[in-house]
């Protein structure tokens, strides 16, 4: 049974996300209090609700990050300019939005810092004194960090001048090495954003176009929002030895030859946090997967001031806390319709509500934020259903997700097929001859971009959507966040 | 029985910590590796092991923070240079040290961006935005953030142009209200270092000279390191409504007035793992406590190639990680007695033994990092033998710390005594006519100032031990980091 709540207030300050989905999103993350702008244009403040979201993703990665081996560490916010200089690609890709720090006070400063925009640079110095010998390696290491990226778009979670991420950062004796950690960890991350955020991806190998600047070879992870656009969740960098190079990193192999070293770095940011409303949301609000819920349960007591309500749904709420559900009670003096409302928005998975003649006939109502169902279940039996049901959402979630995602992924053979798949809002699997003009027409033409190569990409036409060349590989094109 | 084993090699790179302590600490943090120096001046790397102490530290805080109702968030790294001149005291503490970005790129920005060295700013223009009714109070936000002062001396976690903390920041409808805050904070931080850190503190208020700049009164906790200086650990500022006038935070009362809010900001920093080397270290190197020891216990197999102790030793260490220890096992190539060196140095609080002798006899030799004492236990009966034994080193080292502590406070009635005191690696108590002028002359005469006025401090003397006038409180004095 659907819920037959009104949801005129709500929906007359947000926009109707079928018309305008960015300012659908915009109004949501701002409404439910995950954020808010900063005084700084491009700046966000993550609000206490958004962070709890952030603290559940990082617990949650962090106990992969450090479940493959590795160890976290901090380095410093600056580095002198020069640093970016070293790496040819590097300083071309970040150079530009790079913040500097010229002036202590009213003291100038003798040589200007460049606040991380990311951290291969200073961290590659570091390792340079660190690594002398193959004992030394593998160097597995992470950070959990701000960096600084001055964009002149920028949208609240998606691109803001200033985020946090996770930032991995490996060294190994070999190419293929680093090559296994890049490939091992873009599967960590499939498997954390499928399992707890409940976002399906597409996996693969960015262009030489949409590479990081300095990588040998980018891997992605590619979501798809509501609106048919791509978000990038996530990347995975093989390195090589570009930087080790750049940065002098030799260890003295068992041979005795002295070698220069192979790396990785990898980094997810609060993104994902954006990634999660625009992949859950609806028309209500935000729909959170139980797994990052800040709040897994709101309890609201009905008619309250009757005999036993409160005391009811408080000692139900208790027993759910206590049984490792992250639950609260809502005791406020609005009306229920109102709070109804406000926890709907917010993307509470589970709505527990108890009323006087619940009390009398024994039974909770629970409504489920991702269906709108609601159903009655026992109050004793409460505690181990609410955990069941939990797991379901969880679940169901990531199969709603998926069925989308897989319903919006055409197949298309030219230039005509690519622009209808595109403007119908989904992702366009093509033929590609692997030349980067094809992938400028196709960005001048439609404004998408290669997301990236699967990574089984046997052709399914000979030729390239595009140019109509011989094909190499397939590649998916979308519009992209 | 102490151990008897070697300790020339380490002894030589080290430097003697009775002749300088200094140079003890600065070599004991880099060679345990909890840090290194950044690439800039008076910047640091956190490396894995300080920065597992650092995770320990930051879990059993937030745990604390959090039962005490405050929420996390995250306010951004920039604000307009202008937000630091609202505050007159503010700007005069912080501006000199403030490190201002002006260029993104080549370009120049419109108007200078500060790097925080504190977020009272920046969080109380959000705050004004936020904050409406008296519904809207007690507000209680937290934020686990880098910060960045440009300080002239430098010192690896003591002092350095970047560093880590959490800052607490709460907003009250009365004075009285952000007084308890500020009081109930510090009290939290007592007894998180006295119970976590095994860090036995001073606790009391700041004076008009000391106080934190913006602050309507600043309240610290000092601990005393073993060359008898002190460390200001943690402060808790009332703000009272300095910043809420400089950043009109008002609030609709239930009177229907609209009031100005009051304020407390509270932190502590990385700077607690400098205070741990300092606190607990001898000459062997760092002991860490149980609570934020990374490895409690480091499992070790002598005569690692007979037949079983590897094994026995493997099965040992598991059987500790099952039961809730932090434990590994040491595997590595080298000799037991320069892994002994090295896992001393390092501050694992025990140490496990297993060699054939000891599997044929059915025990495990125990070595205390705190006394050095060494004990044989029955195998089986290990596990709960090393909880226990965790449990009692925790309080053993508070123990230790806190009667060294208490042996090194000498009262004082005049400017010689003081001097004798504090030369001899001692706190001076004195009393005091609170003015100015005292602390300054103190300060000049023995590089000794004023680090807290006990909050019980009845005069034990009628006349200021600096100029004669008539006391009006107690004070500690000591030399200070």
């Amino acid at each position: 049974m659907a819920i037959q709540n009104d949801k005129k207030d709500f929906v007359k300050e947000v926009a109707d996300m079928e018309a305008d989905f960015p300012q659908w999103y915009t109004d949501v993350v701002l409404k439910t209090q995950l954020c808010d702008y900063g005084p700084v244009k491009g700046t966000m403040v993550i609000r206490p609700y958004g962070y709890a979201v952030w603290e559940l993703i990082q617990k949650q990665l962090d106990d992969r990050i450090k479940a493959t081996g590795h160890k976290n560490a901090y380095f410093p916010l600056f580095f002198p300019e020069s640093f970016l200089q070293r790496e040819a690609e590097h300083v071309a890709g970040f150079a530009p939005e790079c913040a500097l720090v010229t002036h202590v006070g009213k003291e100038k400063l003798a040589e200007n810092l460049a606040i991380r925009p990311t951290s291969e640079t200073v961290i590659c110095e570091m390792y340079s004194k660190w690594i002398q010998s193959w004992r030394d390696l593998p160097l597995l290491i992470n950070q959990w960090a701000n960096v600084v990226r001055w964009e002149k778009t920028t949208r609240p979670f998606l691109r803001t001048s200033e985020f946090l991420w996770q930032e991995g950062h490996t060294v190994h004796a070999t190419f293929e090495e680093a090559q296994e950690e890049t490939i091992k960890m873009l599967h960590v991350y499939r498997e954390f954003v499928n399992n707890v955020l409940a976002i399906p991806v597409l996996i693969g190998q960015k262009t030489e176009k949409e590479k990081f600047a300095g990588a040998h070879a980018t891997y992605s992870m590619e979501a798809m929002m509501l609106d048919g656009k791509s978000l990038q969740a996530g990347t995975s960098h093989n390195l090589a030895d570009h930087f080790s190079k750049a940065f002098d990193i030799q260890f003295l192999d068992k041979d005795g030859a002295r070698k220069y070293a192979w790396q990785s770095s990898w980094g997810v940011t609060t993104r994902l946090i954006g990634a999660l409303v625009m992949v859950h949301g609806d028309r209500r609000g935000i729909v959170l997967p139980p797994a990052v819920a800040p709040i897994q349960t709101i309890v609201i007591p009905i008619a309250a001031f009757k005999p036993g309500v409160t005391e009811k749904a408080a000692e139900l709420c208790a027993k759910l806390i206590k049984a490792g559900v992250r639950a609260e009670i809502d005791n406020r003096d609005q009306s229920p319709g109102w709070k109804f409302n406000e926890w709907e928005m917010k993307g509470v998975p589970i709505r527990l509500e108890i009323g006087p003649r619940d009390l009398e006939r024994g039974v909770v109502a629970v409504a489920r934020r991702d269906t709108l169902e609601k159903t009655e279940i026992s109050a004793d039996a409460a505690v181990p259903a609410i955990k069941k049901l939990l797991k379901t959402i969880q679940k169901d979630m990531f199969k709603k997700a998926d069925s989308f995602f897989k319903s919006r992924i055409q197949k298309v053979g030219n230039l005509e097929e690519m622009r209808k798949a595109v403007d119908g809002k989904n992702f366009a699997l093509a033929n590609w001859c692997g030349c980067r003009e094809c992938e400028d027409r196709v960005k001048q033409e439609m404004q998408a971009t290669a997301r990236n190569v699967p990574f089984e990409h046997k052709p399914f036409k000979k030729v390239c959507a595009v140019c109509g060349k011989p094909a190499v590989t397939t590649v998916y094109f979308a519009r992209a966040y």
